[in-house]
């Protein structure tokens, strides 16, 4: 499969900001041969961390550990693999991951309990210990401050691109950096995807503005995405600063570049969803709170008939306003009779009703597709990401395991 | 494209039950030039009639006709077209239906008012008026009490098979019947599909009963059909009591006639779904309540990574517990580590890890896929109904309306 969008080679992404060091390397977790274990190591001066992860009542191992790991706001390193969740594999799965945050912690010379762990791909296998075991060493034997494309590389699973960003923020006290990388393709959906991220900053930040600028960011980017709806057992985003600049940016700003790298990333996630042939930006406006217009994008996005109509290159405005109507009244307050549909630019449906000729609209050349519902019941507006449902994704989705 | 399931030609269906006629035409309004219109008509002595309608904010103007038809409880006849919706067409759409309800009603000598108008189709066109109508007085002159097989013909849209359904129920005071006919395929979801039904009884019956007969059913049968989440604008089910038989049924043996037809038209539906492979029924046990069950069925059958994956026939049952762990506790208890989850016979997980070989699961050679989910919780019980997701069902809605 190829990505319909050209992208160049991963950025530093990780190690973009000062005071991290990063590999990825082939433990030999996957048949493929490909690399499948990432290493993140925070230099500091400071160990900030912080972390959101799936809502999901079934986590991963990696998960359950990982949640104890950031519940002080110190986290040292963060060792991530592909080739297997270690999701539903009982006590033993959880001691996987126990022990490769040990053999972690060991080889930097820090805490077990500040190493967080992340693991991606098929549910219900065990992870071969040692064959990980032996992984980790390699990755820290790898680690450089340059490693950054290495462990973006390394955390992919369906993905045909690794994705990296980063953002520069200059000022009169000197500049700061927040760089990420991120896998994800394909169950993308709401309190994040199958996703592991890894945010990196050298601003001096605590761990109460970190934690809070990553729930925010996280909340308005990954889970506005809802690639098939599918919320994974897996999910995890976490944030490390180094306070290396030494450099204390405004709160704001924080949150503001913080939220910039996660929204490149989501693009990216959406860009290379499974099988996709365009991507869908659904934009709500006009609804009575941003709560509302989400819950309306997130109906549109969930509906495999319109997805599927995207895909056979058909505006099909009918399937959109079916899809806002199933939003309780309680949750949206809006007219059905006031809404109006623009895709790609012509307006197809006014108050409800037809209105431009939908053989007007271009999709067939588009990669992006952008539907706007204006439900003209206020002032607030939100966006939500998803892709069409296509013979590739049906095709992916069915042979992924067998 | 052919049913995989064999079924002999339609059967009595509405007219099974004694007092009612009907009849199925080809009024003009499909290009295919297949029957589109269909008649019911309640001869009595009783009237009664009851109805649920789609729970979707966005109606067709059929249906925000026939909720004013059924509130005082009497319903003299029945029209429903293929051929289009007639959603999204404004105040002339409403007048479409009104017209089409004014014609039956000058032809059969009865109020427009008692008159339930129920059209299926595409969204957003209006229906052509004079056909419909020169269609009304067609379906009028082939009005028979054995038209019932005509009437379901006339009613299907993307079906490959009519759908009908009968019941007699003996008894000291003489026998009554229960039959009816449904179309839906596919946009099968919770609060009834994309779909006309209309069930007919020559039982001795009130409007109460009716309504709560019908409500009860649907709640039990089409509503746990789930094919693909989609919730249609237009769902029509509409009770017909004639009161013809004489005898007057106790409560319980009504409502269990009525949901036994219901059964087996939703069950029917399920087997027309649009593309699909195989029927997947997931029940849920364990629950602490029966809604608690319903949620967590739900869960499973809108999840399009397991829905392609028994496409694959592929028993992955990780993505099973993926959609277990994503209802809230609040709604269903349970502990993640506590779940079994069976396949066709085979319990491939326990305990909310790996158990039985997923090999042993036959799916290949199987339509019928049955999920048992076990949460240890209770002793509520439920099951949902849904479809697998195939190359076929993105063939049919990329180009149903291209």
């Amino acid at each position: 499969m190829t990505t319909t969008t050209d992208r160049p080679a991963p950025t530093a992404g990780v190690t973009a900001p000062a005071g991290f060091r990063a590999s990825g390397v082939t433990a030999g977790l996957k048949p493929s041969g490909r690399p499948d274990l990432a290493l993140i190591v925070n230099d500091g001066p400071l160990q900030v961390g912080a972390a959101v992860f799936t809502t999901n009542r079934v986590q991963g191992a990696p998960v359950k550990w990982s949640r104890q790991v950031v519940s002080d706001g110190v986290v040292s390193a963060v060792v991530m693999n592909s080739g297997g969740a270690n999701v539903s594999t009982g006590v033993a799965g959880f001691q996987d991951a126990h022990s490769t945050a040990e053999r972690v912690a060991e080889a930097l010379g820090v805490s077990a309990g500040d190493v967080v762990v992340g693991s991606t791909g098929l549910i219900g296998e065990r992870l071969p210990r040692e064959i990980l075991l032996a992984g980790v060493d390699q990755a820290v034997a790898a680690l450089s401050s340059d490693g950054g494309p290495a462990a973006a590389v390394a955390i992919m699973t369906t993905d045909t691109v690794p994705k990296t960003s980063e953002i520069t923020i200059p000022g009169d006290a000197g500049a700061w950096t927040v760089g990420g990388m991120a896998k994800g393709a394909g169950m993308l959906a709401p309190a994040l995807a199958t996703m592991l991220c890894v945010i990196t900053t050298d601003a001096v930040v605590d761990a109460e503005l970190a934690d809070q600028a990553l729930r925010t960011a996280t909340a308005r980017t990954f889970d506005r995405v809802d690639s098939d709806g599918c919320m994974s057992t897996s999910d995890t985003v976490v944030l490390l600063a180094s306070g290396a600049s030494g450099v204390r940016p405004d709160p704001s700003g924080f949150l503001g570049a913080v939220e910039s790298v996660c929204a490149d990333l989501a693009r990216q996630l959406v860009a290379d969803a499974e099988g996709a042939n365009h991507d869908i930006a659904i934009t709500v406006n006009g609804a009575t709170t941003e709560e509302a217009a989400v819950a309306v994008g997130r109906a549109v996005a969930r509906s495999n008939l319109f997805k599927a109509a995207i895909y056979g290159n058909d505006p099909n405005w009918g399937r959109v306003l079916a899809q806002v109507g199933t939003v309780p009244e309680s949750v949206a307050p809006f007219d059905p009779d006031d809404v109006d549909v623009t895709i790609n630019g012509v307006q197809v449906c006014r108050s409800g009703a037809g209105y431009q000729d939908r053989s007007l609209v271009d999709l067939a050349s588009q990669r992006l597709v952008t539907v706007l519902v204006d439900l003209h019941a206020g002032d607030a507006i939100a966006t939500i990401w998803t892709n069409d449902l296509t013979h590739a994704y049906v095709t992916e989705n069915s042979e992924y395991s067998t």
